[in-house]
C-alpha cells in the first residue's frame, strides 16, 4: 500500500482549522452550498490508462520512473489518485495496450480500489507487431474492404472485453483521413467509415453507448474523415440512437467556440462525452484548465444548462474522461491538477445564477449577463470542492498528500525508474 | 454606351496572333480542348449588386469614383463586365439596397445587357432609416418575438421581389451571434432562428431555393448563430429540400479544410451555391485567387468530381457568385480579375485526369496522385479561357479593354467623382 | 452634475458591512495587504476619447444615446468613470477628433475631473475632409513623398497639442499595408515608415516618448507595415531610447503568446505601453478580461515580474490605456468593466509568491510553478479591489451606483438620444 | 550502381520530343530563356540525412523499405536524387545521426555522388542513451549551467564533424521552451540561451554562418525561447555578424506572412537560409509546395527581389534546404517532388517583370501588381526546369525514371524490407 488512510487523515488535520475557515466564508456567500455539494461528491472524472506513463512528442519523450508495468498496476495508480480526491473513480481501458488475462480478478481489483470502467477505447491508429494488414492509409475508411473488416473485427472485440469488465460504452477515435490533396475521394472514405461504423454499431449491447470521436489534424495533416462536430454528428445521425459525438478539447481548429458546439449537441440530444484536456496551439493535450481556463467554464456553463434543461443527471449521463499527455510532469500530479480544474470549474459553473442570467438575456442585457458570468468564474470556490473531497474521505490538499507521502519514489522503489508504461 | 462591340474586336485583333500561338500549343497538350471550351463558355459567376463601388473597413472608406448612382447603372456596369468576359452574365441584387421600382423595366434593361437575375439578398444586419424595431441583438434569432416577425416579413418581401425579376433563389445571411458569453442562450438562438427561417421557408415559390450561409465569426465576435457548415446543415435539414447550405470561402476558422466541406455538403445534397472571394485572415473579401489559388483549385476539383457523380449541370445547378470588397482597386478591375481567376480554375479542374485519379487512390499511390492534380494545376490554361472568351463575342483581353478604352474615366464623367454606391 | 459625491457614499453605505465581511476574509488570507491595496490605489488606466461613443463593423453601428458631443463632453464622461472607481484619472486624446479649441480651458476641466491627458493618437489610417493628399495606399510608407510629409506633419502637429495639454507621449498607429501580394515593396515600405518616424522622434520634446504601435492585419488584409513586435522592436531600436513598442492585445495573430512578448521587450527596455482589450479572433475589442482573463493574468504576471525586476514604477513608468469597441454595450458600463477587469487582474498578479516561483522554475518544479500561478489566479480579490477604491473616494460597485443613479438616463437627457460622439 | 547514366537516357530519349515542343513554346514566351536556364542548373538544394527514412508522428509510424543504414547509405540516396534531378547536389548532416567515423572517406564518396556538405545540424532536444544531464527542461536555455555546458560542447562537437568535411555552416535549432505558464522565467530563458550561444559562437571558423532557426511552438506548448524570427533576429544581432535567422516555412503561427519576414531579413542583412516544406495546420512538415505553393512563390519573389538588391548570389549566399517529413510517401519519391517544386516556384520567380512591378508600384496600381505576379505564376515553366535537368545531365522525368528503373525495389533488395533510417 502506497498510501495508507491515516496518512490522508494526518494531512487533514493540519490544515482542517484553515480549511474550515474558509468553507465556512464561502457558504456564507453561497446560498445553495448543500446542494453544490452533493453534486460535486457526485461527479467523477475517469481517468485514461494511457495517461499513467510519461508522455512525448515525435521529437522526443523524457521518460519519468515509477510507471505502471501492467494493467494492474494501473489500476493501482487511479486507485492512489481515487483515494486522494475521491473524483477519479473510473478507468477508461485502451485495447490492444489493457487486455484483460483474466476479466474477474481485474474487475475485482477495480472494485477493491472503488473504480467503474468508462468508455472503452479501440485502435486502429497503429500497426501492432501481430497484425495482418497495415493502417498506414487508414482504417474504417480505407479503399480495401479487408482493411476496413480487420478494423471493424478490432472493434468488436473492443466491446467484447468491455463486456467482461462491466463498461457501457466504446469511443471510436480514427485518425483516418489523408495527408496530401488527391490522397483519398472525401466522399467514399466517408461512406467507407460510415459503412464500418454501422457494423460495429450493429455489435453493441443494447444498454451501450457509441461514442464518435471527432479531429480536425493530426496525425493526417490535409483532411481527417471524422473533422469536426458537423462530421461527427452526421455519423451519429446516421447510425442511430445510440451513437453520440464525443468531445476532446484539444481536436478544434484555432479559436473555435468550443462551449456552442457543446449546446449544439445537447440540443439534438447528440453529446456523449469528454475529453478534458488544454491548449495553446492544437491538440498539446496539457492540463486540464492550464491554458484557458474560463473557455473551461463557459463549457461547464453549457453543460449545466443544457443537461438541466433536459433534466439529465450531471454525473452519469454524459462521459466525463481526462485525456491528456504528461510531457514535462509526473503523471499522477498532472491528473491530480487536472480533476481539480475540473472539479473547480464545474462548481463555478453550478455558482451561475440561471434565472438572472435568464432575465438578462431576455432584456439582451449583455452588460448584466457577463456579470453574472463573472461573478461565478471569480468566486473562489476551493473550499468548496476541498469539503466535498473531505465529506468522501479524501484528501482536503491531494497534492500535498502525495508529496508529503513520497508516493511517487515508493512507486520508483517497488517499479523501478526505468519503466514504461505502454501508451504513446 | 461605354464600349462598342467594335472596340472589343479591334483589341481582339491585334492580340490574335499570339493568342492563337498559345490556343494551339495548349490545345495540342489537352485531350478535350472541345468539351471544356463548351463548359467555360456555359459557366456564369453572378456579380453582387454592391459590390460595384469601393468598399471599406470600420476604420475608412477611400472612394473612387463613377460608381453607379442607381440600380439601372449597376445593370449597366455588370453589363459591361459580361460585354467584356462574357462570363458575367448574371446579378445578384441586395434589398434594400436595390428595391427596383419598375420591376419590367428593370428585367428588360437586364435582358438587354444579358444579365439574369441570380440569388435574391436579404439584409436583417444592419437597421433602416424608416425600420421600426433594431437588430442590435440580432434579427432571427432576437428574443423579442416582433424582431423576428419583422426579419421575416422582410425576407418575405425580397422573395417577393425576387419573383418580379425572375430569381429562383434567395440568400439568407445573417449576421446574428452574441459578443460576449452569456449574452445568448444558444439553444434557444438556434431555435428561433430555426422557427423563423421556416416561415420564409414556407413562403417560398416552388422552383425556388434558399440558402443558409453560415459565417464563423464578424460582425459578432464571440458566437454566430449560424456558424459553420455544420449549422448550416442542421438548420437546412431541419427545414426541407429546398433548403441548401451556402460557402463563401472567407467565413471559416484559420486553417479549414474547406474543399473537404464542399464534397461532404454535395454527398449530402445540401450544396446550394458559393461566394467566391479570397482572404488571409478572416473575412477579408480579397479578389478571387489572389492570395490561396491552389485552395480555390482543391475546391472546384471537389465541384468537378461532385457534381459529376451526381450527374448535375456545373452550369445551373449550384449558384456561383462573387462576394468581394474592392477597397484599394478599381471595382470593375477587381472583379474582371476575379471571374478570370474563376475561369482559369474550373479550366484546370476540368483537366483533372479522373480515371487516374481513381486509380492512384485505389492503390493508395499519394504520390501519383498528387501528380495528377498538380498536372492539372500547373498547366497554363488561360488561352483555353480566353478562347472561350473570344468565341462568345468577348474580349481576349478585358482588363486591357477596360483600361484601354479608359472605361474608368467615362464613368466618372458620366455619373461624377464622388458618386457613391449603395452597399457597405 | 451627473454623480453627486453623496450618491456614491449612500451606495456605498448599504454595501458595506457585506464589503467588510468580504475584505476582512481576504486580508486574513494575503499578506501583504496594505501594499497590494498601495499599489492598487496609485494605478491608473487612461480612457480613449473615442472609446465613449458606440462602435461599429464594417456592417453596421446600432447606436446607444447620450454620447458626448464634444471634447468637453468626453472630459466629463471620464470623470463620472473616475468618480466611480478612482483607476481612470487619465486620457487619452486623437486628433483630429478632439482637436483643443481652447487648451488652457480643457486642462482646467480635466484637472477638475482628476484626470490628466496621457499618450495623444494622431491619425493617418482616414482622409479627413480637408485633406490634401490621400491615405488609400498608406501614410508613412507612402511612395510618394509628399504624403508622407503630410502624415510627420500631421504628427507633428498632434505632438504640439500635446504640449499644451500638458501629455508626454504620442501613439503612433499604422494602419499602413497592402491587400495585395505585389501592392508594395516591403523593403521600401520598411524604410520610407521607419524615415518618417525618424522626422516625427525629431520633432519629440525631451521627455517625451513614442509609442510605435503593431498590428497583425486589418484593415490591410495582406500585409502590415508594423506588423508584430519584431518589426516595433526593429523601428523602436532604429530610432533611439525615446521610441517604444505598444502592444495592443487584439493585434496578433491567433494563438501568439503575448506575455512572452511582453516579457522581452522589458527586457529590451522597449516596452512602452498597453491598449487594452479582449478578443476571440481578430482585433476584436471586446470588453477586457471578457474572453481569456487568465492570458490577461499572465502579462500581467510578466509585468510586474519584469518591472519589478528593473526597478520600474508600476503606475508611472509604462503607459496602461484602453483600447475597445462597444457595439452592444452601453460603452460606460463597457469601460467600468474592463477597469474592473483590470484592477483584479494586477491584484491577483500581486499576489503571486514570487520567491516561491523562482525557487520552483529553478528546480524545473512545473507542477509547483503552476500551483503558484493558479493560486494567485484562483483567490477572489474583487473586495481587495472594492477597499483600494473605497480609500480613494471612490464606489464598491461602480456599475451598481452608474445604473442605480441612472446616469445614463441623465446623459440622454442632456445629450440627446441621437448623438454620435466622434471616433470610428 | 542502382541507376546507370545510360538509364536515365533511355528514359530521356523516348520524352524528347514532346519535351522539345514545351520547352519551344515556353521559349518563345519568355524573353531571357538562356539567363534563366543557367540560374536553375546553378540553384542546388540541400537533402537533409534525415529525411530519407520514414516520418512518424507520437501516434504511429508506418515504415517503407530499403531505408539506408548508414551515412554511407544516406549519401547514396542523395546520389540517386541528384543523378536523376542535377539539383540536390548538398547534404545536411545531424549529429550524432551521422557522425563520419572516416571522414576523407566519407567526403570522398560524397564527392562522388556529386554532393557537397551543407549546414551541420545539432541535436539537443533528445536525450542519447550515454548521455549525462537531460535535456526535458531545455538544453541552452537550462537552469542549470552543466546543462547549458553539455549543449555547448555538442554544438561544438559539431562544428568539428563539420569542419572534417568542409561544412561551412551551423544550423542550430532548440526545442527549448515551456509547457506550462510558470514553468520558466522568459528573460532568464533567453539571457540564457544567449550566453549559450555565445560560446558556440566563438568556437566558429572564420568562415562559417550560424543559423538560428526559430519555432513557434512543438515539442513545447507554451513557449518556445526562439519562438519567431523576432527572437531569432535579437539573438543574431547580439552575436555578431556570422550569426544568421533561419526560416523553416513550417514554424510560424496560422496566417503569418512569412515572404514579408523573408524580405525584411535580407534588408537587414541576417537571412541565412530556408528550411523548405509545406503545411496547412502546424509543422506539418509535407512535400513542398503541396498545400500552398501561391505562398512558395511570393517567398521565391521576395528571394530573388531582396538578394538582386543586395547583389547577393541566389546559388550560394543563402543555406537552402529541405526539412520535411516522409509519412505516407516514399521519401526519395517525395523528395523529388519537392525539389520539383521549388525549382518550378524558384522559375516563376525569376520570370517576374521587375522593371513593371516597381513601376506598378510606384503608381499605386494594384491590379496591374497583382497580374505582374500572376503572368509569373500562371505560366507553365516545367518544361524550363526540364530543360535545365537535361542539360545538366539528369532526367526530364526524374519520379518516372524512378519508377520506371524500380529503385526502391532494387533498394529493399539490397538493404532489406525492414531498415530503419536514423532520424526521428
Amino acid at each position: 500500500m502506497f498510501l495508507e488512510k491515516y496518512s490522508i487523515e494526518k494531512h487533514n488535520e493540519v490544515s482542517l482549522k484553515d480549511h474550515q475557515r474558509r468553507f465556512s466564508f464561502i457558504s456564507s456567500e453561497v446560498s445553495n452550498t448543500e446542494n453544490i455539494l452533493k453534486k460535486l461528491i457526485d461527479f467523477q472524472v475517469a481517468i485514461p490508462s494511457w495517461a499513467l506513463g510519461t508522455g512525448g512528442t515525435r521529437f522526443a519523450r523524457f521518460a519519468g520512473g515509477g510507471e505502471p508495468r501492467s494493467l494492474e498496476e494501473k489500476i493501482e495508480d487511479i486507485g492512489l489518485l481515487h483515494a486522494l480526491n475521491r473524483s477519479s473513480g473510473a478507468i477508461s481501458l485502451h485495447i490492444p495496450w489493457d487486455i484483460p488475462s483474466n476479466a474477474s480478478h481485474i474487475k475485482a481489483l477495480a472494485a477493491q480500489n472503488g473504480l467503474r470502467f468508462d468508455a472503452m477505447n479501440s485502435n486502429t491508429f497503429q500497426d501492432q507487431p501481430d497484425q495482418e494488414l497495415s493502417y498506414k492509409f487508414g482504417s474504417m475508411q480505407h479503399v480495401n474492404k479487408e482493411v476496413r473488416k480487420q478494423a471493424i473485427d478490432h472493434n468488436i472485440e473492443v466491446i467484447k472485453y468491455g463486456i467482461e469488465l462491466g463498461s457501457e460504452s466504446l469511443t471510436v477515435w480514427l485518425s483516418d483521413g489523408s495527408c496530401f490533396p488527391g490522397q483519398l475521394n472525401f466522399r467514399k472514405a466517408f461512406q467507407n467509415t460510415l459503412e464500418s461504423l454501422q457494423e460495429v454499431y450493429a455489435a453493441l449491447p443494447e444498454s451501450w453507448k457509441m461514442f464518435v470521436e471527432y479531429k480536425a489534424f493530426e496525425p493526417n495533416f490535409y483532411s481527417t474523415t471524422v473533422g469536426d462536430w458537423g462530421q461527427s454528428l452526421l455519423y451519429a445521425t446516421k447510425l442511430g440512437p445510440k451513437a453520440y459525438t464525443l468531445v476532446d478539447l484539444g481536436h478544434h481548429l484555432p479559436n473555435a467556440n468550443i462551449e456552442q458546439i457543446v449546446a449544439l449537441l445537447l440540443m439534438e440530444q447528440k453529446l456523449g462525452g469528454f475529453h478534458f484536456n488544454d491548449s495553446k496551439y492544437g491538440d498539446d493535450d496539457l492540463t486540464v484548465g492550464s491554458i484557458k481556463p474560463y473557455q473551461l467554464f463557459l463549457i461547464f456553463n453549457e453543460l449545466v444548462e443544457g443537461m438541466d434543461a433536459r433534466g439529465m443527471n450531471h454525473a452519469t449521463d454524459l462521459g466525463w474522461m481526462i485525456d491528456a499527455s504528461h510531457n514535462v510532469k509526473d503523471p499522477l500530479e498532472d491528473l491530480l491538477q487536472s480533476v481539480e480544474a475540473i472539479m473547480i470549474t464545474y462548481a463555478q459553473a453550478l455558482l451561475v445564477d440561471r434565472k438572472k442570467l435568464v432575465a438578462a438575456q431576455q432584456e439582451n442585457d449583455v452588460v448584466t449577463a457577463q456579470e453574472i458570468l463573472q461573478q461565478a468564474f471569480r468566486t473562489d470556490v476551493r473550499a468548496l470542492v476541498a469539503e466535498a473531497r473531505l465529506r468522501s474521505g479524501g484528501a482536503l490538499h491531494p497534492l500535498a498528500v502525495f508529496r508529503g507521502e513520497k508516493i511517487r519514489e515508493q512507486l520508483i522503489k517497488a517499479r523501478g525508474a526505468k519503466t514504461v508504461a505502454t501508451g504513446l
